[in-house]
């Protein structure tokens, strides 16, 4: 690999240049004014993929009602490179979307144009989430082609342009290529996560559902004067606030009966995991800009952000929400509440479990109001083993890159393309971050390290030579 | 008096016919397009008064900012009708602006066209709120001129344009004119609230106080994903919650200690009035469109609403508020909270009880957040004695004219000019409603009985006519 390695060197502001290129174009996919850009976006993607020499394949999701318009969905593009049947295949996910970004958010340089600054910090919208792992896979093979080594795999790719909007169209893609343009993948594998910290790279092999509920408390027929009916009829959002307190404490554990009872223990190994994991409280802090976290050891708030289950109160509709004074007594407030879910919770048990228990402690609380509650959406939880072979071959490409073994990570949000590229497809799923945790996806300033693009763009070629010599159990 | 109510009955139509004319001048006082509308209405008064002869003096308290435009507030019209020195001389308020109020909101009318229906009920903007019941002054004057009879009392008028807006300006002129246009003011009268049902007339001697909590819990510095903080940070919305549900409970049962300890005890003599009042729990469920009430009696129903304080929730700022679902963690939370406040409780014993309270129950939760509370607005209760002769002048009047003793009522809101009159004046207000619970006043459709108009009239000519009978005590 050390050719591979010293030709990424030397060619690094090539990549940063092209990089720069694909910034400047506006993908930003909610925004109807920015569509023909995003499909522009893909359009680049399809004829650099050409110019590699990959055979590609436009799919057209369709169209959406977006700010009151009929607007074309972004292309899905897939892609492939190389189709040895004696190489393992490798499908790449990526996207070509990105986040809204204007200066007046707050941005030091203007969100599209790629800007370096005195510490090798790429700032641009996109840079990290997700053009640059996009464009790494793409210089990955141009570097194997230059320096004319073998690609010792073969590729398939699936970049989509609808990621940061909810992936519009794609799972139906997936479902529907599983057993054609995808049907010969031995693995997956996804860069569009971030390192634990900001020195180290990880592997995630977990990450948490989501079953989000809506609590709804009725009484009168409309909003009531609080003067005119205050202390004389039960107040729904007296009983609300009173059912709300019953899901959770001020520390974070679940008051619903069951919940916990179906967690996947805590084995001795995954203990070990978390002991080797570095991760610094002050990290934390920093992100939070308090010191409220709920535990004092490492391994204590990793274990709970990932692979433990949470209930977060996110608010209530149809209450007053505004500033100032209001004196509503609210007819029919919905509280909101989500439970992240783990290993090994059952969607279906999770709402049965939820529901009884908000129904009998309402009736508990002997309001003649009435109570509703039903979960809206079930993501479900992902887990895999980090003793796969795509795991173990990715491991050792991160020794041999950045020599140290990664960090085995899980993330306490959801990347629900994940799950189905494993239900689709029935094979292992990596992700594999190029990114380092402070680089603000989604936020002003959004950065990506010259050192995590290279390395990454080095990462992804040891990892395909890794693949090809790794045994397959 | 037979005379004078036998007038009354024949001119009825004329009575009707003039409310038609003023309903028609739309004196929305929130809108800065029917401002012009608003000034006009006071212009109207102002003439009607001379015409009838009385002396009058536009008040200007000034401009606003309305809507982007700096607009002129409208007159504060004041006026007296006879200065006999061996006359009491009473000083009687109305408001002369309207609530807002469009055909498209769900009037079966145009609600600027006044309009009777087959029930006799006089439906359009103001009928009952509160130009009937200034009409009615005005009319009741002219009925002694026509029919010869001496008006055994001077009059003071003080009629506003900006009641349905927060007063604003009032309370200035008020102040000034105490000592000056008021001077010889013996006692106030205002007629601008309602009978507590729909067939018997009251006499209204207390009002409900009000103080306004805001409760701020801050954690992290900015909102937070519940997948990648959830379950490892103090969340604000969980701890404001739990205080939440500390204040009061599903039985309005007010949780923070001392608040009841300040409550005036029942008196023999009060517990009788409640005895004495019709009050049918099915006219207390149909305003609420449901059967949720706590109580099983009139009693407790009206003491609840009248006499005893409340607390209510009224929503959280800063959470998430509208339909769907958004996994966030607010960061700083707002809960809103009010106490209806009633005699003797005082306002700032309350809210440092409520303070306190607030902060000792945070601590006990053991929270790494922060939090404040303030109360933002307090209005005191007010209550007077329905002993006082302007009262007892009162009730021989409805006797007069309705055959029956009136329902001696408190309300559970505030009506702040009262106080205000009060205050300056220290002269005894007594509210003297002519319309009936269900007129609608701010609703679609609101409406005044021609029976209550037509009654109302003959009951201010009768209050006149005992107030200068009744021995001043």
């Amino acid at each position: 690999m050390e050719t591979f390695f010293s030709f990424v060197n030397e060619n690094q502001d090539k990549y940063v240049e092209k990089l720069r290129e694909i910034v400047g174009i506006r993908s930003v996919s909610s925004s109807a004014n920015y569509r023909p850009d995003t499909i522009r976006m893909g359009e680049w993607l399809i004829a650099e993929l050409e110019r590699l020499g990959a055979s590609t394949k436009r799919v057209e999701p369709g169209t959406q009602e977006l700010e009151g318009a009929t607007v074309p969905l972004p292309p899905v593009v897939l892609a492939t490179y190389g189709t040895d049947p004696s190489k393992k295949t490798v499908l790449i996910y990526g996207h070509y979307d990105v986040q809204p970004a204007l200066l007046s958010d707050g941005w030091t340089h203007d969100p599209f144009t790629l800007t370096e600054d005195e510490k090798g910090r790429l700032l641009g919208r996109g840079a990290s989430d997700d053009k640059g792992p996009v464009l790494g896979w793409l210089c990955t093979i141009e570097a194997f082609q230059k320096t004319g080594l073998d690609l010792p795999v073969n590729i398939k790719f699936c970049f989509e342009g609808m990621e940061e909007s909810g992936s519009v169209g794609l799972d139906k893609v997936i479902i529907r290529e599983a057993s054609d343009y995808f049907k010969d993948v031995d693995c997956v594998c996804i860069s569009d996560n971030y390192w634990l910290g900001t020195s180290k790279p990880c592997l995630t092999y977990g990450l948490r559902g989501v079953s989000y509920f809506q609590l709804s408390v009725k009484g009168p027929a409309k909003d009531l004067h609080s003067g005119v009916f205050g202390g004389t009829v039960h107040e729904p959002m007296t009983d609300l606030v009173h059912l709300m307190t019953r899901l959770v404490d001020v520390n974070g554990k679940i008051l619903i009966p069951g919940i916990m009872d179906q967690v996947a223990e805590l084995t001795d190994q995954e203990k070990q995991i978390y002991k080797d994991i570095s991760f610094d409280i002050q990290d934390l802090r920093g992100s939070l800009g308090s010191e409220t976290e709920i535990y004092d050891s490492a391994e204590d708030l990793l274990m709970h952000r990932w692979r433990y289950p949470s209930l977060s109160l996110h608010g209530i509709e149809g209450a007053f929400y505004s500033p100032g004074e209001k004196t509503v007594i609210p007819a029919n407030p919905i509280g909101k509440f989500s439970i992240r879910t783990v290993p090994n919770m059952d969607s279906d048990k999770v709402t049965e479990l939820v529901c009884d228990y908000v129904k009998s402690e309402f009736k508990k609380l002997g309001s003649k109001n009435t109570v509703d509650v039903w979960c809206g959406h079930a993501g479900r939880p992902w887990v895999s083993s980090p003793n796969h072979w795509n795991f173990v071959a990715a491991a050792k490409a991160v020794e041999t890159v950045f020599g140290c073994k990664p960090d085995l990570t899980r993330e306490g949000g959801s990347i629900p393309v994940t799950l189905t590229f494993e239900e689709a497809l029935h094979k292992n799923v990596l992700l594999l971050p190029m990114g380092a945790s402070d680089d603000g996806a989604h936020s002003i300033n959004e950065k990506v390290d010259r050192r995590n693009f290279v390395e990454g763009i080095k990462l992804y070629g040891a990892y395909f030579y890794e693949l090809a010599k790794v045994a397959e159990e």
